[in-house]
């Protein structure tokens, strides 16, 4: 039996929406593939999820750049080898984010942003959908593999202090886009989701419980997004049945003004 | 222990969306009240949910006006009363469709289609939040209700026969953001499903098979919209923790051209 | 000699849009017929367009709705009779505009915004491309006619407290994208103007002056919409040669945040 | 008095948008600063705009890079220096075009797109805006200069064979966008147009003869955009009133399936 492999890139402190993907990917059986920069958290991840039971290995880069991404593929495929595994979903969760007046933009900001979220994402997405198309169609799905990219907000508006992260993710929903158009059609399922909201991440984690009448633990923030709730709409895209996919859906706090 | 309610509007003949969507939440515990014109394949649909070992009633009318609607939820409130039954969820697959070149439409197609689409999605909607409004946050997600609109490729585009049929998907797209919008913040969750392409329903349930390699019943047709398929988006909506709400998502096979 | 015509629905009081549109298109040489509620204001326009030197008349009506415009474009080609005449460009501007929470909208300002907004659209578009249809191209762009529809930030976006409101101009924009695919080929231009902001209008107009800097009588308001500057953008896109046309422009304040 | 500047960049062999814009603004008076590869067909435009009595001269680069075009625009200012001259408009029309399957797309491909369409037009605003924020407002708009990004079908659609063009464009609207809120309130404004058809060039100018009725030279072509009809959408652009500025407007011929 082919045993799944998740590749996951961008996981930052473990706290966000990477490291809740992972999770729940690995409570669902899959393998985890962590790719990410910082290998220290990276490790820890991997570490807190083999001791839940489940399976992840890490796969530390430098950069998200197009190189170390295509790199880090394949010393996947080295760790988890055909026909026992099969890469069948594949998050694309970093990027570089700056927010600045325009004029205070430098051309290296550029060139970073550039680097992460469009040379980056298209060299993840080839090497992605390149196993995918080794993969037998899903016999409960149809699907060969799911890859889901993370938007914001500024995929759909440029603001005032977002011109460079709003063009890279602008691009970024333009690559998927052109992927799911390209590729449903060899059974390949490409989703663009907009996360149009602050995360709860570790960070921010306490603002979970700014709500009035909210729990000192509370598992429904509506202020934030939690990143369980998030990895729960990724698992949902890779479970889709091919003939109803998505390419594209927003998620947002219940309370948050939009 | 309340029993959740499950009111969805505009069956067909049974064997499309709406059709899916009350056998699945049948299937998941929800008392089905069952809105649509035609009485008798509404009976048919209920009994067979109920042969099935599902809870489903009839509340038949003639057209989806509004009159009719708001009677059809006092007749659903007063067969399923509190506090033993709550509204949770509320379902408008009804529409009016008109395709046809813009000088051969008529006064009364306009009318028709508004009655429909609009006055009768209001009406709904007005129904379905007020009951919303009773009831207690669910533990599980922290919504009091979810209402979902059923859209089309034609809520997002005009096209050259669709001025009638656009006019009145769109409003419904703006009433279903309006209402995300401004219930949101009452823990009640408007969501809005663009269904973008062929469905599969009774008469056309053949084209699954169109597939060269498809089996004669092919569970995940790539050429046509499955109705258990998006009857599953729609679960996956209204089982969304509310701090990760999507108001829209679009649903196409994965062989759509688009 | 043929004498063009246009028609102007939605005067109001005359000092904002619609106004605005005739006053110009008088000094272009166009025949204005105006169609609006209030004689009194209606017959004061035209009188002031006659005493500039321009060519004006009132046809009254009580309300928006189809019956009413299809009567005042009958008495518009009653009173300028082909050969002699062309209507060539058509603006619509009437509204009904209701901002209300969701709850407290009644089922009578759904159906007396729908026959405006929809009802009195379509029955607008209709004459007005009947009329279109009978032209010879214009030597100087190629089009038989033009078409405006105004339209509002709520044509893009529901909210809050727009349901009704966003819900009728985003019906509206799906008849003008439809109108434009449609008829394009026919050399009929239709277009589709986003006012993305506040009215300098006669109740307002004060307002141009609330800029510091802002001189008593400010011809370039930054804070409004000077109602000229939307006619001349309605004057461009009827003299928009029929290689580049413009379906959807959007205009809004220089210091308009958005 | 002050002598208005226009800068355009992206010239191609001068028979397109940007040769168009050029000669159209040196009828209009501006001094026309022209950017470009290829100096020899940038000389010959510069050229047949003095003979016809306007003043342009060539600035040539190599690549619309940002290095490139910031020396450009440094030579610009040289040539045209303050007090007696002003940058009023500037037109970024340059592009860097792939269409290819998503497979054959090289690292090359995306990092020479990049480069031109989000680092070069970076680079181009940014000198255009420094330019513009040293003018006083015009009296006759109120506006200190206008920046029009010239964008594509591809501006809003991802498609099979666009992933690499599409990236671009979004990234170049996203900017567009920005640039367009945080910039109007000092008087600024920031246009993007959206070609959505094929341009009538020298390659392709013969189309414009492929309307059965068309005469030998049509002036206005139905099934291509003319440049001039592009150009003259610009030169609006440029003269809106500040009170009622277009951020964004699609062109597209009459005779268009879209």
């Amino acid at each position: 039996m082919v045993s799944s492999v998740v590749v996951v890139a961008g996981i930052g402190n473990g706290s966000g929406t990477g490291g809740a993907v992972a999770r729940l990917f690995a409570k669902e059986g899959y393998n985890v593939a962590l790719v990410s920069r910082g290998s220290e958290s990276l490790n820890a991840l991997a570490q807190a999820i083999k001791v839940s039971g489940g399976n992840a290995e890490s796969f530390p880069v430098t950069t998200y750049g197009p190189d170390e991404l295509t790199a880090a593929f394949a010393a996947i495929h080295a760790r988890y080898p055909t026909p026992e595994y099969a890469i069948t979903a594949a998050i694309f969760n970093a990027g570089q984010s700056v927010w600045k007046p325009f004029l205070d933009v430098t051309p290296e900001d550029i060139r970073e942003s550039n680097k992460v979220n469009i040379e980056g994402s298209f060299a993840f997405a080839r090497a992605a959908i390149l196993a995918f198309q080794k993969n037998a169609p899903s016999p409960a799905t149809g699907a060969k593999g799911t890859l889901v990219f993370t938007g914001a907000t500024a995929s759909l508006r440029g603001n005032v202090i977002t011109s460079v992260f709003a063009s890279g993710k602008f691009a970024l929903r333009a690559l998927s886009q052109s992927l799911a158009k390209e590729f449903g059609k060899q059974d390949i399922h490409v989703s663009h989701a907009i996360i149009d909201g602050g995360i709860a991440t570790g960070n921010t984690r306490g603002d979970r419980n700014t709500e009035p009448s909210g729990p000192v633990e509370n598992p429904t923030p509506a202020l934030k997004l939690s990143p369980e709730a998030i990895a729960a709409s990724y698992l949902y895209l890779v479970n889709q049945d091919r003939s109803a996919w998505t390419w594209e859906l927003d998620l947002r706090p219940a309370h948050e003004k939009w």
